[in-house]
C-alpha cells in the first residue's frame, strides 16, 4: 500500500509517502504561505506517486461535522488566508482516493496509539505545547469528537499566586495557552524557552500550569497514557516536575497503578514517535479512511 | 422484556422493574445501610419477577476494568461498610442473566441520551450536583472510560477572588466538589441551599463555579448536550446564570450554534427524565448488557 500523509501546520506543511506500517520512505517540508501556493507544492511533491489513500492532519479550528455544509473547511483561523479554505475539498479535487481528515493533534494521538507510546492501549491523550497548545484524544480507538474536535489548549487554569503575567491569548488572556505556550514563556521571561534552559523557576512555573491542566484532563478523560510533545516539551527537565506536581495535586484520590510513584514516569511521557507523530498520524488517518471504504 | 434496574446511591437504593422502552412499572426505595442488609432488601423486591436482564448504576468509585481482579467492586469509598464490596459479583450470584454495571452518573448520561434531553445525539455530558458532584459522558453512544470512569467532580477550578471559603473536599479542599456541592453551599452560607433560594449572591457564586467547570468540560469533551441534575440544580434560577457565564468566559472562541444566544438554553438543560434519569439509566445498562449477549 502506498499512502500519502500531510501534516499541515501553521508554519510548515510536512508531506510524506509511506505505508500501512507507518514507515515513511520520502518526505518534504513546505512553508505554509497561502492555500494556492502551498497546495501547488503539495501536489507537485506527490505527482507521479500512485496513492491508495491520503490523510491530512490539519491545524485548526476545522469543521469535522459531516452534516455541515462546510465540512473539511478551516474555520476562523488567525491565519486569514486560510480562513474558510475548503481543505478536504481541495484534496478530493486532486486525488480520487479515500481521504482521512482530522486535526493535527488528533492525528498525532492516533499515531501514538497505533505505533508509539500508547501502542496497544485503547485510550491516549496527546498534547502539543509549542506556539500554541492543542490536544487530541483517542477513546476506544477513535478520535474523541462531539460538537467538534476538542480545544483543550484554552481551558481555564488556576493562576499561580506569584505569577502576575497577564497572558497572551487573544480570546481569554490567561487560559492555559495564554499562560504556558511558547509565546507566553517568551513574553513573561523576555527570552525564548531554549535560552532559559538552566533557570529553574521558569520550568517550575511551566510545570505548575501544565500539571493544573493534566490533573483536570485525567479527572475528565481518564486517559490510559498522556503523551506530551511540541517545542516546549523538548525541555525534558519538565517531565519529572510535571509528574510530581500531578501526584501532589491529585493527593492520592485516584488509586491507579499508572499514577503510582513507580509508574508515573511511564504514564506521562514524550512522544514515542518523536517528531514524526504528526506525519505518521496523517498516514494513520489515511489508513482509517481506506479501511472504512472496504 | 422484563428488566430490573438498581440506582445504587449513597443514601438510598432505588430499584425498579421496567421494559426496553424505559417504562417503569414498579419501584421501591431502600435506605443504603450495609451491603448485607441492603442487598437482602433488593433481592426481596425482585423476588418472583422473571428478569431478562439487570442493570446497576452505582455510587463510586467503582472498578470498571474488566481485566482487573476487582472488577465490579466498590473501591475506596468514604462509606466504609461498602468499601471493597464485590457489587457486580453479588448481583451475578443472585441472577443468572446479563448484568450491566457502571457508575450512577454514566447510567444517567446513557438514559438521557436514549430517552431524555439528548435523545438522538451521539454525545451527552450528564452532571449531578448534590451531596457530591459527579459526571458521566456518552461518546459515540458509549460510556467514556479509560483507566477508569471519569471523576470530573474533583477538577480544579479558578477561585472567585471574593470567596474565602476553604472548601470541604477531604482530598483537595477546594476542588469543584469542595466548593460547589450541597455541603459546601451549606457550610459557606450557614444554611441549606433550599433555605437560600432568594439570596442572589449565593446562586451567582454557585453559577460562577459551575460555569468554570462547564467551560473546561466543553473545551475538553465537546459534548453535544449538557444535562445538569441533582439536588442543587432544583434551583432553576441557576440555569440562565450558568448559561450566561459560560458564554462570557468562552468569549466567542467557539462559534458553534449550540453556544449562541438563541440556542444555549437548549444546550445546558435540566434532565429530560427528571428524577428518573438514574433508574432509567440502570434499565439502559441492563438493555446494553442483554444486547451484547445476543
Amino acid at each position: 500500500m502506498i499512502i500519502g500523509g500531510i501534516e499541515a501546520g501553521g508554519t510548515k506543511f510536512v508531506c510524506g509517502i509511506g505505508n500501512e506500517k507507518g514507515e515513511i520512505t520520502n518526505r518534504i517540508s513546505i512553508p505554509t504561505t497561502n492555500p494556492t501556493e502551498t497546495m501547488d507544492q503539495v501536489k507537485h511533491f506527490f505527482r507521479g506517486t500512485p496513492l491508495d489513500a491520503i490523510g491530512v492532519g490539519s491545524f485548526g479550528p476545522i469543521d469535522l461535522n459531516r452534516n455541515s455544509g462546510t465540512y473539511g473547511y478551516i474555520k476562523n483561523s488567525p491565519k486569514v488566508e486560510w480562513k474558510d479554505f475548503d481543505f478536504a475539498g481541495a484534496i478530493s479535487s486532486i486525488w480520487n482516493v479515500p481521504i482521512g481528515f482530522d486535526t493535527d493533534v488528533n492525528a498525532a494521538a492516533l499515531a501514538e496509539s497505533i505505533w508509539g507510546a500508547a501502542e496497544g492501549l485503547s485510550s491516549c491523550l496527546y498534547i502539543t505545547i509549542g506556539t500554541g497548545i492543542g490536544a487530541g484524544m483517542i477513546v476506544q480507538g477513535s478520535m474523541l469528537s462531539g460538537i467538534s474536535h476538542p480545544e483543550m489548549g484554552h481551558i481555564r487554569v488556576r493562576r499561580h499566586p506569584k505569577d502576575h503575567y497577564e497572558g497572551c491569548c487573544p480570546y481569554h488572556h490567561d487560559c492555559l495557552e495564554g499562560l504556558a505556550a511558547g509565546p507566553a514563556l517568551e513574553e513573561r521571561w523576555g527570552k525564548k524557552g531554549v535560552a532559559l534552559k538552566g533557570v529553574d523557576q521558569v520550568w517550575e512555573l511551566e510545570a505548575y500550569y501544565l500539571s493544573e491542566a493534566l490533573v483536570n484532563f485525567i479527572l475528565t478523560l481518564s486517559p490510559m497514557k498522556i503523551v506530551l510533545g511540541g517545542g516546549v516539551m523538548k525541555q525534558h527537565q519538565l517531565f519529572p516536575l510535571i509528574q510530581k506536581m500531578v501526584q501532589y495535586k491529585l493527593n492520592g484520590y485516584l488509586s491507579f497503578n499508572e499514577l503510582s510513584q513507580e509508574n508515573i514516569a511511564q504514564y506521562i511521557v514524550p512522544p514515542g514517535l518523536g517528531d514524526d507523530a504528526g506525519l505518521k498520524g496523517a498516514l494513520a488517518l489515511a489508513m482509517r479512511a481506506y479501511q472504512s471504504k472496504l
